[in-house]
């Protein structure tokens, strides 16, 4: 094998030069309840014992890319004063606050359309509020090596290592190196983005080593985003541009009155990401760190480091007596003393006004169980 | 057959003249951890959802045979205040209260002492105050086949149809009818009591037909009783006579500060119901209601009338969502939410300051988890 001087390396260890992070902070985190709720979604919770929300936890693996003032949180307006209050280094006009949840793809672009308008053609990456992520050092890379891609024009993502056959997940098909990338660690085409497989499908995906997970992270300039935005879904496009124009001036909470409910309803996925990944304009980064979702309670047990009995106990271990059960999911929230005998993976959420119990493989079921609660008018409780 | 005329057939229907009931409540029923606590211990806990506490209940089934005034409770100092509150009608020199736990023998013993200086020899009929009877008229035919084997000299108890297996009670093995006795209704005697059985000696109790559950429940004479008591355990009567002879005088708070603390801790199967079986001297009269000690979560599941989804709800059901949990016991005495979702047989037990999560076939394990916590020093919880 040729060595050959690589082109576009990666940065490593140090800010990324007209990089801005955009935060979008919203999801409810239904299957997370009755921890995360309407008015306390998952992003605003510490829910791995750190002392740092997941909303906190995003800003602090960014620092080192952007240091705070190249940060942008996109969020609803019920939980803009709780985002303000968690990222207290955070420029009052780097949180940008939706009158309402039009999803991902009107989140991102007014992020990008704003960006765009204040800073011209930068490179903006987007990463959720409420991923958990392990492995600061491989995130940078990366991130590097998507920003790399994005330069050159492509819309990046960036594609988790796919360690177990999950069925929670998206995947992506990786294709091949991008010319002038940095090795095995440099970006790659997306032949395709891919569904929630089922079981034996991911189990192909893992074993045919082309697949990896789809964490929903885009790196992209703000003109080629905006750009594929005119081409895909002008509508949406102008009333973005629009909104954008008026930011910043007076005339920004009426334009956003007008505009932001007429915008499509949308996530950037089947917007932009799948028809430009048909066109070959997707590259896809390595990152082979730790990576989670966190979309239910098996999958926070598994982010929790269990206790001598397999436990893997959130909030505070002194008032909760387990025995016999081993890889429950004990949450103590409730100010209460929790016992649980005889359960193996469980799952017990106490909470002040509300209680869940279930099992590990029944995670999935929460979410049936809220919309239950809300039939029955139980709006206090979700 | 021959139709022969009934001597002494059981009075059914009204009180019994010179019959006082014996109620010794005491127990803290830990198995019943933590809706009862030393505090509020398992009688005076309303654990079937009918509105009256286990203690209310116990009276409310003797009063068509005794009426208000020839009832008398056993309680320790700590509960006599509750007592008092939850049975408004029973006189105030009907309750007893016992300055420490002594057992049974004691609390029972105390009351035939008092009743026997009071009343003469009378007839007592002891009943704990924390078990869950089903049956008023087939109760009272059997406390009248015990009353009259009772007045005939017997230390008369009554054996419940053993309708299950069961290892979690004592069984009375029956011998021959008593002479004169009231037919199939009538009380026999007693070969010997056993201890809570195998599972297969307990099936081969069920099986031969001779062996009824011991409800720890006596009818006998006061002055019969005594004599007993001071042939088999000679200083504990001349204790309880001592005290008894202080009783009603302003000499009862000396009396028994000095006399309480010395006697023998001895529960009465101990002290008279074998010894005295040994003897010949016990006699059994059928028991043919519905009856439970209500030990534990398991067997207050099975007294609560399973709901559609066959789930046992104790306390406010609309606070409770429970789906694919069929056998599964839920008390909701927390004033929230409890959710509960795919765990058959589950045991979920919420009360404000503590909660419980294990399995039916668990629900003996409770008490070591009590232990645990006493261990740990949590006495608030106890």
């Amino acid at each position: 094998m040729q060595s050959a001087p690589e082109q576009a390396a990666p940065e490593v260890g140090g800010p990324i030069e007209d990089l801005y992070a955009v935060v979008p902070a919203g999801g409810a985190g239904t299957r997370l309840w009755p921890l995360s709720r309407r008015a306390h979604p998952k992003f605003l919770l510490d829910l791995t014992g750190s002392g740092r929300t997941l909303l906190q936890g995003t800003w602090d693996r960014l620092q080192p890319l952007t240091g705070p003032d190249r940060v942008v949180v996109v969020t609803g307006r019920a939980h803009a004063g709780a985002v303000a209050e968690q990222l207290p280094d955070l420029p009052a006009d780097a949180l940008l606050a939706e009158p309402s949840p039009r999803d991902s793809m009107a989140a991102i672009g007014l992020a990008a359309a704003v960006l765009a308008h204040r800073h011209g053609d930068v490179v903006l990456a987007s990463f959720a509020a409420d991923h958990v992520i392990h492995g600061e050092a491989a995130f940078a890379q990366a991130v590097g090596a998507a920003v790399a891609a994005a330069r050159d024009g492509a819309v990046a993502t960036i594609g988790i290592a796919a360690t177990t056959p999950s069925t929670a997940f998206g995947y992506i098909e990786v294709g091949e190196p991008l010319p002038g990338a940095a090795g095995e660690r440099g970006a790659r085409g997306v032949v395709a983005f891919r569904e929630k497989p089922d079981a034996a499908t991911a189990a192909e995906y893992v074993a045919d080593g082309r697949h990896r997970w789809n964490a929903g992270m885009f790196v992209v300039r703000a003109r080629v985003l905006l750009d594929h935005l005119a081409q895909q879904r002008p509508e949406l496009a102008a009333g973005l541009t629009e909104i954008a124009a008026a930011w910043d001036t007076p005339a920004e909470p009426d334009t956003l009155a007008r505009v932001w409910p007429t915008l499509e309803k949308i996530a950037i996925d089947y917007a932009i990401a799948e028809p430009v990944a048909a066109a070959g304009g997707v590259a896809v980064a390595p990152g082979d760190f730790a990576w989670d979702d966190v979309g239910d309670w098996d999958s926070l047990g598994a982010l929790l480091a269990p206790d001598a009995g397999g436990v893997h106990v959130l909030g505070d271990a002194d008032a909760t007596l387990v025995r016999d059960s081993a890889g429950a999911v004990v949450v103590a929230a409730g100010a209460r003393t929790v016992t649980v005998l005889g359960v193996p993976d469980a799952v017990v959420v106490d909470t002040p006004d509300a209680l869940l119990v279930t099992t590990r493989d029944q995670a999935q079921g929460v979410k049936r169980a809220v919309d239950a609660l809300a039939e029955r008018g139980a709006d206090r409780l979700l």
